[in-house]
């Protein structure tokens, strides 16, 4: 049995995803900038992919660019909107959980004369508000908080702060990584009062190396890639077509029967904390009901090291992640389960396993008695 | 019959890389940075892709870092050469027919501080050699200048260029933008001196929204982009296997058979030189012989809107370009034909014809045909 646990590094494309992205890179391969018929098709695919986005986010088509992907679709959200507004103010706010491509941009512009406040968050992962009520001086510019963990699965109150944001400062630009909960919530940035919001294709099924960002027109951002003008002058490069009409595809599948969809996500989240937390020196790490995502838990083994459970498993065709996949191989002690306070002797044990609508509960079923078979035998050569 | 002769704007993939696509998308699907077997098989991907580049430019495999797409190199290695040598001087230096990607990033770095010159291009589009000796001064740090231009086929004296500069001042970064010349001619970046070579997948039949940068290990480039540290920190995020297979695949297929593939495209270049050159009121610009780009062939049509002929072409089913296509339907005045000094009644009735290695003598002859038979007829409506 293969079970296919990391959804949360990177999942497989759907069928229809596969099938758009083939025409457009063999048959209707033209260049959307192209004046002839086989542009304007190329440019027909683009448009309607902004109209896919936009009305999955009830948002308007020229307020979505697209991207090579989270990391670009963040680094351009917030060093964009940094220099766009230096003149009105110098701070820059985020948390200390935030995904490397959030993180480390605000170090970077910290680096380039900004000032950067890092906020903390609970046991559970949430982010303390009334240290944000705190550090919202005038002079702030930008915010950005991201929507669900990559790790733990926490999930951040965004409508409250951007609600904090927003009344202390309504000139705040407030940034979203929704990388993790694009296709697993309903997001309408605008009613939640996000600014800019960063999401990725190869997390719902669409190919790797293609994002978007949601830019609220009225917000100020500057671009950081410079060239043809495409995007409005906000992102030049020839438009990946195939990327994109991917992107639009998977975006309009995970939003067809949503409801069920995620019901049906809690209840394998609900069946793996609940088996993994019947077992003992085991801890379920994050929010572990559904006020945190549906479709990711992370537990810690007491007394297994997190790489040798993960190969462990992989015997067993179970896929899984020790900490986060997103940092390339790193192995070193991770950032957001030590700001959670995850003890010393769980942090090297900690497996994050993470779903897709292809899980199954017969998934679920056989990744417990596996890992009910394995803790014996792995506990004894620590 | 549908001739496209638009290649130099995108290409259609090939199949084998078609293959490599959807087999890394729906098999093979996994995160590179990922510790199990689907993240190794991923990797082994892009190690593949990497080797296969480098021996191809005859580099080191850890000089090739993956982009998604020729602006994304030309930004990175621009702006980042220019950022990590900002110490050892403020001028730079490029031409006046540069792609948008170069010229607006070399524009960008003028307002951040940067002295930029611009070097004058004579009459068939080639760089003039004694401008760039005089401007070469010891605080000079980047020089950008591209192999084959987009518009025109004219291509740059590489070698002797690379050999005044460094001769100038060994620690200056060449950056070549090669985006129409890689997969064209053979480029050796050790033997001809060039420090940081971009290129693109979707000219060379890979897919849209990759491309690669070469950067020789002793030059200092400084990250433009940041998050997960993944390629050595050069460039975060989510490695796009799936296009990386893809450009490797593309590769290996158009360096294979390579002289005979160049040989039929100077022929089917000189075929369409010699058949319009005969036609009464057409001007070819830029280098009309084997000097010139083997897939580019650019024609002023006296009398005749660009636009007029483009789309009576298309309706014959011959798809070609107006000026370039890479500036997002702008129908302002391209910098390149007033750079050669096209004359005024010229300007507005430029075609770019490009080939690939699908192009038939006998689509070049039915363009030909088409051609001849509707020139007498768009003249009238002038």
């Amino acid at each position: 049995m293969e079970v296919y646990l990391d959804n949360s590094a990177t999942t497989q494309v759907f069928d229809s995803v596969k099938d758009v992205v083939i025409k457009t890179m063999a048959e209707e391969y033209g260049n959307p900038s192209a004046m002839h018929r086989k542009g304007i098709i190329a440019e027909r695919y683009i448009k309607e992919a902004k109209e896919v986005l936009a009305k999955s986010l009830k948002v308007e088509s020229k307020e979505i660019f697209f991207t090579s992907g989270g990391t670009e679709s963040n680094n351009m959200a917030l060093i964009g909107a940094a220099m766009a507004n230096r003149r009105s103010g110098s701070r820059i706010i985020t948390t200390e959980i935030e995904h490397p491509s959030v993180k480390n941009t605000m170090k970077y512009l910290e680096e380039q004369g900004f000032e950067l406040i890092i906020l903390p968050v609970d046991k559970v992962g949430k982010v303390r508000l009334e240290v944000l009520e705190e550090v919202m001086t005038p002079d702030t510019i930008l915010v950005s908080v991201m929507y669900v963990n990559n790790e733990i699965g926490s999930v951040q109150p965004i409508e409250e702060i951007s609600s904090i944001i927003h009344t202390k400062n309504p000139k705040v630009a407030f940034h979203v990584d929704g990388v993790q909960a694009f296709g697993k919530y309903k997001i309408y940035p605008k009613r939640m009062g996000i600014d800019l919001f960063s999401a990725s294709g190869h997390k719902i099924h669409a190919p790797k190396g293609v994002g978007f960002l949601y830019k609220n027109a009225a917000v100020k951002v500057k671009p950081v890639v410079f060239g043809g003008g495409q995007q409005d002058g906000m992102r030049s490069g020839t438009l990946n077509v195939p990327g994109i009409a991917g992107l639009a595809c998977a975006t309009a599948e995970v939003y067809s029967d949503f409801s069920q969809k995620q019901e049906r996500l809690y209840q394998l989240k609900e069946k793996l904390v609940q088996g993994l937390g019947a077992i003992e020196g085991v801890r379920i790490n994050g929010m572990t009901g559904r006020e945190g995502a549906p479709h990711i838990v992370s537990a810690g083994f007491l007394g297994i090291r997190s790489e040798v459970l993960l190969h462990a498993l992989e015997d067993k065709g179970i896929y899984v992640s020790a900490g986060s996949a997103c940092s390339a191989h790193k192995a070193s002690v991770s950032p957001t389960l030590k700001a959670i306070g995850v003890e010393k002797e769980y942090l090297g044990s900690v497996i994050r396993f993470s779903f897709s609508e292809f899980t199954t509960e017969k998934e679920i079923q056989y990744t417990l008695e596996v890992i009910r078979e394995l803790l014996p035998m792995l506990g004894k050569y620590v």
